[in-house]
């Protein structure tokens, strides 16, 4: 009895969680704008650091918060019964959204670095994150493939589902170290001058670096929501390969 | 016939992925030292930079690959039955090992930058690898308390389990995400001159690059193999308040 209640303790309602984690997720996307607003010096599509400044918004925006938010629609019990194809609409719609929130924040980069005849691509983060965007890409197209279009035979769906569900936990995970690294970066790349220094931690290097522990945060959170027993579909192995 | 057959295929024997996960292990090990030797130069005591080079290879060591070794101790199909003390004391006693050489990477890092004045604790990778230090230090005497000590009560380890469970992969993924903006700060601090600047991309930073990916990569595959239910443990619900 004393366990069944300690464990009835921790038993959140999803949609509490949900609320919770839609709040976080927007304040993760309201710092990474304001770090780009009041310290680096905001937005514009000049070429310049201010086009630089959609990258972390877009990837924070679109391969943590979104993606996350398209993760975790098979959590909602009312996805579990009645017909899957609204469901799947907007699981894909949500992770098509992630998708070209980051092709866009690739492009910011992308443009800043060639205007500025800087090289693309070699640094870890570079080539981490561009790992994370390609393995998204190939999941988009295969669950696709796989769970919308009408013509995929039942085994295969039922073969696939399982990858498809390990490959979305794997790119949140490295969507997250891609954003912790990035965040890493670009501090030592913008606090060099003597009285701002990085090491010398001033406000904008405590306050990115909390941004940095918010979106780790985020991302813990949907990892472990999708790992919950009790929100999982009832009986997901018999009814994952049906419509 | 065909889905079952295809399901076959996927299906790698567990002592085959050990002997792959286990040689990966040792390659990020030894490429880590590599890294430390050859172009950091080498290991010594002193608190110069040769001081630091111990800090990513014991991290590295530590906190991923002995790391991940405990966290895999109950896949291990012979855990399943028969007497769960002598496994339990394998998995305790490899995630100390893990603890006590993520403890000296630390006293590395900070002997080094004690003895150079550096501050302390301001980038975003050593906020968020003490985090995952001092949550490892918890889960670890949590994990003892509960498990090991014979008076624990079976509602209190049940209920704590798939607390521990998940803890056990948040670390694992905090400790990647750690090692991976290591590794790109670490070169950002020491590729800079005209020569062999980072973004040049000069043989050193394609190798520190390639043993993050492949630190990653290890890590994945820790939280792959944790994942698959082929490979956990029978009713583990039932038996885990047990001894």
């Amino acid at each position: 009895r004393c366990h069944h209640r300690s464990v009835a303790m921790l038993d959140i309602p999803f949609p509490t969680f949900c609320a919770f984690l839609g709040s976080l997720g927007l304040l993760c996307v309201a710092l990474v704008s304001a770090w780009c607003q009041h310290w680096r010096g905001g937005f514009s599509l000049d070429g310049g650091s201010r086009t630089f400044n959609w990258h972390p918004v877009l990837m924070v925006t679109g391969l943590v918060v979104l993606y996350g938010a398209a993760a975790l629609v098979y959590r909602i019990p009312s996805t579990w019964s009645g017909p899957k194809l609204p469901w799947k609409l907007l699981h894909g719609g949500l992770a098509l959204g992630a998708f070209i929130l980051t092709v866009l924040g690739l492009v910011a980069v992308f443009c800043f670095h060639n205007s500025h005849g800087t090289p693309n691509m070699y640094s870890l983060h570079s080539w981490m994150g561009l790992g994370t965007v390609l393995l998204f890409s190939c999941q988009w197209a295969a669950g696709f493939g796989a769970f919308l279009l009408p013509w995929a035979p039942a085994w295969l769906r039922e073969l696939y589902k399982p990858i498809h569900v390990f490959f979305g936990s794997t790119i949140l995970m490295m969507s997250v170290a891609s954003c912790v690294s990035g965040i890493n970066e670009k501090l030592f790349f913008s606090l060099k001058n003597g009285t701002t220094e990085y090491k010398l931690l001033p406000a904008e290097a405590v306050f990115a670096n909390t941004l940095g522990i918010l979106i780790l945060f985020f991302g813990l959170l949907v990892m472990g929501a999708l790992a919950r027993p009790s929100w999982k579909r009832p009986d997901s192995d018999s009814l994952d390969s049906r419509q």
